[in-house]
Protein backbone atom coordinates (compact mmCIF):
# COMPACT_ATOMS: atom_id res chain seq x y z
CA UNK A 1 0.00 0.00 0.00
CA UNK A 2 1.08 3.47 -0.86
CA UNK A 3 2.18 5.40 2.21
CA UNK A 4 -0.03 8.23 1.45
CA UNK A 5 -2.96 6.23 1.25
CA UNK A 6 -1.72 4.59 4.62
CA UNK A 7 -2.13 8.12 5.96
CA UNK A 8 -4.73 9.01 4.43
CA UNK A 9 -6.59 5.78 5.90
CA UNK A 10 -4.81 6.15 9.21
CA UNK A 11 -6.03 9.74 9.55
CA UNK A 12 -9.56 8.70 8.63
CA UNK A 13 -9.69 6.27 11.09
CA UNK A 14 -8.53 8.74 14.21
CA UNK A 15 -10.65 11.32 13.44
CA UNK A 16 -14.01 9.09 13.59
CA UNK A 17 -12.50 7.71 16.68
CA UNK A 18 -12.28 11.99 18.33
CA UNK A 19 -16.31 12.21 16.61
CA UNK A 20 -16.72 9.48 19.62
CA UNK A 21 -14.50 10.30 22.08
CA UNK A 22 -12.60 7.12 22.15
CA UNK A 23 -9.56 7.36 23.79
CA UNK A 24 -6.87 5.41 22.37
CA UNK A 25 -3.10 5.58 24.05
CA UNK A 26 0.03 5.98 22.01
CA UNK A 27 1.12 2.49 21.48
CA UNK A 28 -2.45 1.79 20.56
CA UNK A 29 -2.10 4.57 17.53
CA UNK A 30 1.04 2.94 16.36
CA UNK A 31 -1.20 -0.40 16.30
CA UNK A 32 -3.83 0.49 13.97
CA UNK A 33 -4.60 -2.28 11.55
CA UNK A 34 -5.28 -0.84 8.55
CA UNK A 35 -5.81 -4.41 6.01
CA UNK A 36 -6.35 -4.77 2.33
CA UNK A 37 -6.39 -8.72 2.74
CA UNK A 38 -3.92 -8.65 -0.48
CA UNK A 39 -6.86 -7.48 -2.70
CA UNK A 40 -4.42 -4.00 -3.37
CA UNK A 41 -7.45 -2.31 -3.48
CA UNK A 42 -8.04 -0.88 0.22
CA UNK A 43 -10.71 1.62 -0.01
CA UNK A 44 -13.09 -0.74 -1.90
CA UNK A 45 -12.10 -4.18 0.30
CA UNK A 46 -10.40 -3.43 3.36
CA UNK A 47 -11.21 -3.27 7.29
CA UNK A 48 -9.21 -1.04 9.76
CA UNK A 49 -9.04 -2.19 13.39
CA UNK A 50 -7.98 -1.75 16.65
CA UNK A 51 -7.43 -4.63 19.28
CA UNK A 52 -7.75 -3.69 22.90
CA UNK A 53 -7.44 -7.15 24.30
CA UNK A 54 -6.80 -10.50 23.10
CA UNK A 55 -6.71 -13.30 26.15
CA UNK A 56 -7.17 -17.36 25.91
CA UNK A 57 -10.55 -16.29 26.07
CA UNK A 58 -12.13 -13.26 25.46
CA UNK A 59 -11.11 -10.46 22.28
CA UNK A 60 -12.31 -6.97 22.46
CA UNK A 61 -12.05 -4.86 19.06
CA UNK A 62 -13.15 -1.67 17.23
CA UNK A 63 -13.61 -1.78 13.92
CA UNK A 64 -13.74 1.10 11.13
CA UNK A 65 -15.25 0.83 7.61
CA UNK A 66 -14.39 3.73 5.33
CA UNK A 67 -17.43 4.70 3.37
CA UNK A 68 -19.12 1.77 1.21
CA UNK A 69 -16.06 -0.38 2.35
CA UNK A 70 -16.19 -4.17 1.94
CA UNK A 71 -15.07 -6.80 4.36
CA UNK A 72 -14.60 -10.07 2.27
CA UNK A 73 -16.54 -12.93 3.10
CA UNK A 74 -14.85 -15.46 5.56
CA UNK A 75 -15.94 -17.53 8.47
CA UNK A 76 -14.04 -18.55 11.80
CA UNK A 77 -14.02 -22.13 11.62
CA UNK A 78 -13.28 -25.00 14.56
CA UNK A 79 -10.17 -24.72 16.26
CA UNK A 80 -7.90 -26.99 18.52
CA UNK A 81 -9.36 -25.62 21.05
CA UNK A 82 -13.05 -24.26 20.25
CA UNK A 83 -15.89 -24.64 17.64
CA UNK A 84 -14.69 -21.23 16.37
CA UNK A 85 -14.54 -18.02 17.19
CA UNK A 86 -18.19 -16.63 18.17
CA UNK A 87 -18.69 -12.65 17.73
CA UNK A 88 -20.82 -9.84 18.36
CA UNK A 89 -20.79 -6.82 16.51
CA UNK A 90 -22.49 -3.72 17.80
CA UNK A 91 -22.90 -0.37 15.57
CA UNK A 92 -21.11 2.54 17.01
CA UNK A 93 -21.75 5.06 14.18
CA UNK A 94 -23.03 5.43 10.27
CA UNK A 95 -24.22 1.48 9.07
CA UNK A 96 -23.28 -1.69 8.55
CA UNK A 97 -24.83 -3.50 6.05
CA UNK A 98 -24.37 -7.41 7.31
CA UNK A 99 -24.99 -10.62 5.35
CA UNK A 100 -24.61 -13.86 7.21
CA UNK A 101 -25.86 -17.15 6.36
CA UNK A 102 -29.63 -17.88 6.33
CA UNK A 103 -32.55 -17.16 3.95
CA UNK A 104 -31.59 -14.94 1.19
CA UNK A 105 -32.66 -10.95 1.21
CA UNK A 106 -34.41 -10.20 -2.53
CA UNK A 107 -33.60 -7.05 -2.47
CA UNK A 108 -30.30 -6.32 -0.73
CA UNK A 109 -29.78 -2.99 0.45
CA UNK A 110 -26.00 -3.39 -1.01
CA UNK A 111 -23.76 -5.49 -3.53
CA UNK A 112 -20.56 -6.86 -3.16
CA UNK A 113 -17.50 -5.11 -4.96
CA UNK A 114 -18.06 -4.78 -8.90
CA UNK A 115 -15.75 -7.98 -10.10
CA UNK A 116 -16.31 -9.95 -6.76
CA UNK A 117 -19.12 -11.24 -7.08
CA UNK A 118 -18.63 -15.14 -7.54
CA UNK A 119 -16.41 -14.73 -3.66
CA UNK A 120 -20.01 -13.86 -2.05
CA UNK A 121 -21.90 -16.96 -1.27
CA UNK A 122 -24.42 -15.35 1.37
CA UNK A 123 -27.40 -12.66 1.51
CA UNK A 124 -29.40 -13.00 4.45
CA UNK A 125 -29.14 -9.46 5.36
CA UNK A 126 -28.70 -7.48 8.81
CA UNK A 127 -28.74 -3.89 8.89
CA UNK A 128 -26.66 -2.11 11.41
CA UNK A 129 -27.52 1.58 12.85
CA UNK A 130 -25.89 2.99 16.14
CA UNK A 131 -27.02 0.75 19.06
CA UNK A 132 -27.77 -1.87 16.83
CA UNK A 133 -26.01 -5.43 17.80
CA UNK A 134 -25.62 -8.94 15.81
CA UNK A 135 -24.17 -12.19 17.24
CA UNK A 136 -22.43 -14.15 14.64
CA UNK A 137 -21.86 -17.73 15.72
CA UNK A 138 -19.12 -19.77 15.22
CA UNK A 139 -17.87 -21.29 11.43
CA UNK A 140 -20.94 -19.24 9.82
CA UNK A 141 -19.77 -17.36 6.93
CA UNK A 142 -20.86 -13.89 6.85
CA UNK A 143 -19.45 -10.26 4.72
CA UNK A 144 -20.09 -7.33 5.70
CA UNK A 145 -19.98 -3.41 3.75
CA UNK A 146 -20.47 0.46 5.66
CA UNK A 147 -23.06 2.60 3.76
CA UNK A 148 -22.15 6.54 2.50
CA UNK A 149 -20.63 7.60 5.63
CA UNK A 150 -18.60 4.83 6.80
CA UNK A 151 -18.46 3.08 10.24
CA UNK A 152 -17.32 2.23 13.17
CA UNK A 153 -18.72 -1.00 14.91
CA UNK A 154 -17.21 -2.69 18.27
CA UNK A 155 -16.92 -6.48 18.37
CA UNK A 156 -16.72 -8.54 21.36
CA UNK A 157 -15.91 -11.89 20.74
CA UNK A 158 -14.22 -14.92 21.85
CA UNK A 159 -10.36 -15.33 21.63
CA UNK A 160 -9.46 -14.27 17.68
CA UNK A 161 -7.10 -16.37 15.92
CA UNK A 162 -6.91 -13.97 12.00
CA UNK A 163 -4.87 -16.51 10.71
CA UNK A 164 -7.23 -19.30 10.92
CA UNK A 165 -10.29 -17.51 8.73
CA UNK A 166 -11.34 -18.75 6.39
CA UNK A 167 -12.16 -16.45 3.01
CA UNK A 168 -14.08 -17.60 -0.10
CA UNK A 169 -11.92 -15.56 -1.95
CA UNK A 170 -8.83 -17.77 -2.55
CA UNK A 171 -6.71 -14.74 -3.16
CA UNK A 172 -7.23 -13.55 0.01
CA UNK A 173 -4.13 -13.24 2.14
CA UNK A 174 -4.75 -11.99 5.65
CA UNK A 175 -1.89 -10.49 7.96
CA UNK B 1 -34.36 3.09 46.46
CA UNK B 2 -36.19 6.55 46.51
CA UNK B 3 -37.58 7.37 42.70
CA UNK B 4 -36.38 10.55 42.64
CA UNK B 5 -32.79 9.06 43.74
CA UNK B 6 -33.20 6.30 40.93
CA UNK B 7 -34.25 9.34 37.94
CA UNK B 8 -31.42 11.31 39.29
CA UNK B 9 -28.69 8.51 38.49
CA UNK B 10 -30.49 7.29 35.52
CA UNK B 11 -29.84 10.95 34.29
CA UNK B 12 -26.57 10.86 34.97
CA UNK B 13 -26.01 7.92 33.39
CA UNK B 14 -27.65 8.83 30.00
CA UNK B 15 -25.25 12.08 30.37
CA UNK B 16 -22.11 10.68 30.49
CA UNK B 17 -23.39 8.47 27.33
CA UNK B 18 -24.07 11.43 25.51
CA UNK B 19 -21.07 12.93 26.07
CA UNK B 20 -19.49 9.85 24.69
CA UNK B 21 -21.80 9.54 21.57
CA UNK B 22 -22.86 6.03 23.10
CA UNK B 23 -25.73 5.29 21.48
CA UNK B 24 -28.68 2.55 23.58
CA UNK B 25 -31.41 1.49 21.92
CA UNK B 26 -35.02 2.24 23.97
CA UNK B 27 -35.03 -1.37 25.82
CA UNK B 28 -31.45 -0.67 26.63
CA UNK B 29 -32.49 2.51 28.20
CA UNK B 30 -35.31 0.22 30.14
CA UNK B 31 -32.24 -1.80 31.31
CA UNK B 32 -29.76 0.23 32.99
CA UNK B 33 -29.18 -1.11 36.20
CA UNK B 34 -28.61 0.67 39.08
CA UNK B 35 -27.22 -1.35 41.88
CA UNK B 36 -26.63 -0.34 45.47
CA UNK B 37 -25.51 -3.51 46.77
CA UNK B 38 -27.60 -3.40 49.59
CA UNK B 39 -26.27 -0.82 51.10
CA UNK B 40 -29.07 2.06 51.20
CA UNK B 41 -26.20 4.11 50.18
CA UNK B 42 -25.45 4.59 46.44
CA UNK B 43 -24.14 7.54 46.30
CA UNK B 44 -21.54 6.14 48.39
CA UNK B 45 -21.28 2.48 47.58
CA UNK B 46 -23.09 1.54 43.72
CA UNK B 47 -22.70 0.90 40.82
CA UNK B 48 -24.67 1.56 37.21
CA UNK B 49 -24.21 -0.72 34.14
CA UNK B 50 -25.67 -1.54 31.31
CA UNK B 51 -24.93 -5.17 29.62
CA UNK B 52 -24.56 -5.20 25.95
CA UNK B 53 -24.06 -9.02 25.30
CA UNK B 54 -23.80 -11.78 27.97
CA UNK B 55 -23.22 -15.37 25.77
CA UNK B 56 -22.55 -18.44 27.27
CA UNK B 57 -18.52 -17.58 26.46
CA UNK B 58 -18.33 -13.83 26.39
CA UNK B 59 -19.62 -10.76 28.06
CA UNK B 60 -19.42 -6.83 27.65
CA UNK B 61 -20.73 -4.29 29.77
CA UNK B 62 -20.32 -0.38 30.47
CA UNK B 63 -19.96 0.68 33.72
CA UNK B 64 -20.70 4.56 34.95
CA UNK B 65 -19.61 5.33 38.36
CA UNK B 66 -20.97 8.49 39.96
CA UNK B 67 -18.57 10.60 41.52
CA UNK B 68 -16.20 9.23 44.27
CA UNK B 69 -18.65 6.21 44.24
CA UNK B 70 -17.20 2.93 44.79
CA UNK B 71 -18.42 -0.66 43.97
CA UNK B 72 -17.60 -2.60 47.08
CA UNK B 73 -14.51 -5.28 47.16
CA UNK B 74 -15.55 -8.91 45.53
CA UNK B 75 -14.29 -11.43 43.65
CA UNK B 76 -15.41 -13.91 40.61
CA UNK B 77 -14.78 -17.67 42.40
CA UNK B 78 -14.44 -20.83 40.20
CA UNK B 79 -17.97 -22.13 38.90
CA UNK B 80 -19.45 -25.24 37.83
CA UNK B 81 -18.17 -24.20 33.86
CA UNK B 82 -14.71 -22.55 34.59
CA UNK B 83 -12.74 -21.24 37.06
CA UNK B 84 -14.00 -17.80 37.61
CA UNK B 85 -14.99 -14.82 35.06
CA UNK B 86 -11.92 -13.19 33.61
CA UNK B 87 -12.70 -9.23 33.86
CA UNK B 88 -10.95 -6.25 31.43
CA UNK B 89 -11.54 -2.52 32.85
CA UNK B 90 -11.11 -0.27 30.24
CA UNK B 91 -11.07 3.36 31.40
CA UNK B 92 -13.20 5.92 28.63
CA UNK B 93 -13.64 8.63 30.54
CA UNK B 94 -12.88 10.05 33.98
CA UNK B 95 -10.34 7.94 36.27
CA UNK B 96 -10.99 4.59 38.28
CA UNK B 97 -8.87 3.98 41.25
CA UNK B 98 -8.92 -0.12 41.17
CA UNK B 99 -7.41 -2.42 44.22
CA UNK B 100 -6.26 -5.78 43.51
CA UNK B 101 -4.92 -8.43 45.40
CA UNK B 102 -0.86 -7.98 45.43
CA UNK B 103 1.66 -5.41 47.11
CA UNK B 104 0.02 -3.26 49.15
CA UNK B 105 0.33 0.11 47.65
CA UNK B 106 1.88 2.46 50.22
CA UNK B 107 0.00 5.80 49.88
CA UNK B 108 -2.97 5.31 47.83
CA UNK B 109 -4.91 7.57 46.07
CA UNK B 110 -8.10 7.30 47.07
CA UNK B 111 -9.93 5.37 50.93
CA UNK B 112 -12.77 3.11 51.28
CA UNK B 113 -16.38 4.39 51.98
CA UNK B 114 -16.03 5.74 55.87
CA UNK B 115 -16.96 3.11 58.31
CA UNK B 116 -16.82 0.49 55.84
CA UNK B 117 -13.13 0.10 56.14
CA UNK B 118 -13.10 -3.35 57.77
CA UNK B 119 -14.40 -4.98 54.39
CA UNK B 120 -11.74 -4.17 52.30
CA UNK B 121 -8.86 -6.29 51.99
CA UNK B 122 -6.71 -5.45 49.15
CA UNK B 123 -4.65 -2.50 48.30
CA UNK B 124 -2.44 -2.62 45.17
CA UNK B 125 -3.34 0.10 43.43
CA UNK B 126 -3.61 0.76 39.93
CA UNK B 127 -5.06 3.66 38.21
CA UNK B 128 -6.84 3.88 34.85
CA UNK B 129 -7.15 7.31 32.62
CA UNK B 130 -9.12 7.29 29.88
CA UNK B 131 -7.71 4.36 26.78
CA UNK B 132 -6.00 2.16 30.05
CA UNK B 133 -6.92 -0.91 30.87
CA UNK B 134 -6.52 -3.46 33.29
CA UNK B 135 -7.56 -7.56 32.88
CA UNK B 136 -8.34 -8.90 36.38
CA UNK B 137 -8.02 -12.60 36.63
CA UNK B 138 -10.62 -14.77 37.68
CA UNK B 139 -11.21 -15.46 41.66
CA UNK B 140 -9.14 -11.85 42.40
CA UNK B 141 -10.36 -10.17 45.20
CA UNK B 142 -10.89 -6.72 43.96
CA UNK B 143 -12.55 -3.02 44.10
CA UNK B 144 -12.62 0.42 42.98
CA UNK B 145 -14.12 3.89 42.75
CA UNK B 146 -14.10 6.74 40.76
CA UNK B 147 -12.58 10.15 40.89
CA UNK B 148 -14.30 13.63 41.70
CA UNK B 149 -16.09 13.56 37.65
CA UNK B 150 -16.60 9.88 37.94
CA UNK B 151 -15.97 7.53 35.18
CA UNK B 152 -17.37 5.46 32.44
CA UNK B 153 -15.68 2.20 32.18
CA UNK B 154 -16.15 -0.81 29.21
CA UNK B 155 -15.81 -4.05 30.77
CA UNK B 156 -15.05 -7.70 28.32
CA UNK B 157 -15.49 -10.66 29.83
CA UNK B 158 -15.81 -14.25 30.11
CA UNK B 159 -19.69 -15.28 30.78
CA UNK B 160 -21.11 -12.74 33.72
CA UNK B 161 -23.14 -14.52 36.59
CA UNK B 162 -23.07 -11.75 39.02
CA UNK B 163 -25.43 -14.03 41.91
CA UNK B 164 -21.86 -16.16 42.03
CA UNK B 165 -20.12 -13.10 43.44
CA UNK B 166 -18.34 -13.52 46.47
CA UNK B 167 -18.34 -10.24 48.34
CA UNK B 168 -15.71 -9.30 51.28
CA UNK B 169 -18.75 -7.39 53.41
CA UNK B 170 -21.61 -9.88 54.24
CA UNK B 171 -24.31 -7.17 54.33
CA UNK B 172 -24.22 -7.12 50.45
CA UNK B 173 -27.20 -8.35 48.29
CA UNK B 174 -26.64 -8.86 44.70
CA UNK B 175 -29.62 -8.64 42.39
Amino acid sequence: MKQEIYQEIKEYFLSKFKELNIVLTEEEKRNIEIADFGLNNIKVSGLQLITYINTKKVCSKDLVLLPNQTCPEHKHPKRSFDDGKEETFRCRSGVVFLYVEGKKTVNPAVRPPSGDEKYYTVFHEVILHPGDQYTIPPDTLHWFKAGNNGAVVSEFSTTSTDEEDEFTDPRVRRV
